[in-house]
């Protein structure tokens, strides 16, 4: 019962040609808009998350301030955790905490599955009241990868070298596997859950695996990619992966069953075709670079466009999320720019 | 008055063959060894800067101890700033943080000059130490790079996103020119010192400039690269750069008059050449590596050093800097199959 009127971003997911290039902005919901922080101000985190109209308020206003043609789902990578056992807090300043990382296999042993219709009900209900009552273009859901969230239960929060993550990794490879395992049943049941309940493409973010080598990459994560992306292959939505400084991981990412790359700032998207690139592209305006006057961000993202519109396949976002220093009026006068030079072009 | 009885490592470095691929690693001395952790329980980090013979002694120790073809002055990046204004305060589990970050231009003019023999005598002091009379192979001096010490100096420690020092960049590049220049000069008067010192080679760690997108470096960096370099050249010691996640900048570095690029372990020796990278290159085993098994170290360095013979021009390093969790029994280890193995070859 879905009620979209413009899907050109699933359109472009699928590699069709669109009238325009269609954009959204990672994080393009939460700290960096002043109806946010309003709302911050009377409701938690915890509570924004898990009332479904606060959530779907939040959800929703990108689409509305700024013209974008996806919604992506408010939420944290991190918010499945809790039901499979994790115990997570989300520290101001700090990033998520996990208060019983992992160290060995019994740890793993210890995680549990996720039943999305008794635990995340509230998530379902607020993808259910965007994608049936409220929103006119498509609803991104999403996932955290088992690399990224494997390694905040490993360390024990953020990370700068992910040292006892990759130790694990290395010493203990049967450690390492059983948790890739619960983890992608975990990322599996969640997506479906999502995707059932209307989510029309779903990003997968292994925010931090571009801090593995390749061939660790190869080894360690590649295999669960695989598996992860041929179960979610199932649902005819597209399929999007994202990391940053993963340059080096492009190709890899290119053999797996997606649709979608997205690309940081570090690879343009020409340079990415020169690679092999073969995927639809999505990306990739450094988000720094909305801090700078209008002048430079019109000039950098024609530059982004023209490469974009020359390869084909191609959706415009961000290289990264949105900062919160960077302005709604800046977020809006892009969208419009996307619009409107692409339409003319 | 050098006591040098090993100087592979610089021929290496000026490209010359040599009997055996010399080796030493980005932060050998420090909190990964226990006569280190054992100084620190009675000398602060100040102390051991500042006295020549404890800075002398914690220099050598990786030489004695582990056998590299190196060593390298034990200092911080942060260390010529306070000469020069720089308010920085090393603080502990954080990183460097400035009080009197730089907001504008007039913060960029207030700072002064470095002069090195009032200065940083003390500095001088050891270095003349070692090479006159401690060290048998070469001491390597250096320095920190504009963009990476500007990025404390504006976002007032360590950042993620480097937004604050983007935005300064973006919007007044007056003053991130003005910074730049102010910066270069105390680098090449620091680092002149330290080569007329006794210094026999020099890294430039531009740690953080991997985080600029490729437009970004050539207009705001490479200009500022290219005259810190040229300047240095005056000496005959070999040049190298160094940064994390540059793989996008590579081939702008092999434009810079340097001698030696370092690479981190995102980007295989293969892959350099295949690049174009025409100049020696350094590195780059992943320092997580030697977390794991002895089989896995083992067969991860052959394979590096393979790469490395098969292309030439090659020194053995890490990716990046050694961590605390390293046992320095593997560093021993590593230096002996690194030059056992390539004696062998």
């Amino acid at each position: 019962m879905s009620i979209i009127k413009n899907d050109t971003i699933i359109k472009a997911y699928q590699g069709e040609e669109t009238d325009y290039t269609p954009a959204w902005f990672m994080r393009q919901a939460g700290r960096s808009q002043p109806e946010y922080r309003a709302l911050k101000e009377k409701y938690s985190l915890f509570e924004i998350t898990h009332q479904p109209e606060l959530c779907a308020y939040v959800t929703r206003l990108p689409v509305e301030n700024y013209g974008t043609d996806a919604a992506i789902l408010y939420k944290d990578i991190m918010s499945p955790l809790p039901y499979i056992g994790v115990d997570v807090e989300i520290k101001s300043g700090i990033g998520p905490v996990i208060h019983n990382p992992i160290r060995n296999l019994q740890d793993v042993e210890k995680l549990g599955e996720i039943n999305p219709v008794s635990d995340v009900s509230y998530v379902l209900d607020t993808i259910r009241l965007l994608t049936e009552e409220q929103l006119e273009v498509p609803l991104i859901g999403f996932s955290g990868a088992p690399f990224t969230l494997a390694s905040y239960m490993i360390e024990g929060g953020p990370s700068k070298n992910y040292s006892r993550t990759k130790a694990l990794m290395y010493r203990e490879p049967e450690t390492w596997f059983a948790l890739m395992d619960k983890l992608s049943d975990m990322i599996i049941s969640y997506v479906d859950a999502q995707v059932e309940a209307g989510a029309k493409a779903i990003q997968i973010f292994d925010s931090w695996v571009g801090s593995l080598n390749a061939e660790d990459y190869r080894l360690f994560i590649k295999p669960v990619m695989k598996r992860i992306f041929s179960e979610l292959r199932r649902h005819e939505v597209p399929l999007i992966t994202f990391g940053v400084g993963a340059r080096h991981l492009l190709m890899e990412w290119n053999d797996l069953p997606v649709d979608v790359i997205g690309l940081d700032w570090r690879t343009s998207i020409t340079e990415a075709r020169e690679m092999g690139i073969t995927k639809v592209v999505q990306g990739n305006l450094d988000p720094a670079i909305l801090l700078a006057d209008w002048q430079t961000i019109e000039q950098r993202t024609k530059q982004i466009l023209d490469q974009g519109m020359d390869s084909g396949k191609y959706v415009f976002n961000l290289g990264h999320g949105v900062t919160p220093d960077i302005e709604p009026a800046t977020l809006k006068k892009l969208t419009e720019l996307v619009h409107n030079y692409s339409k003319e072009k």
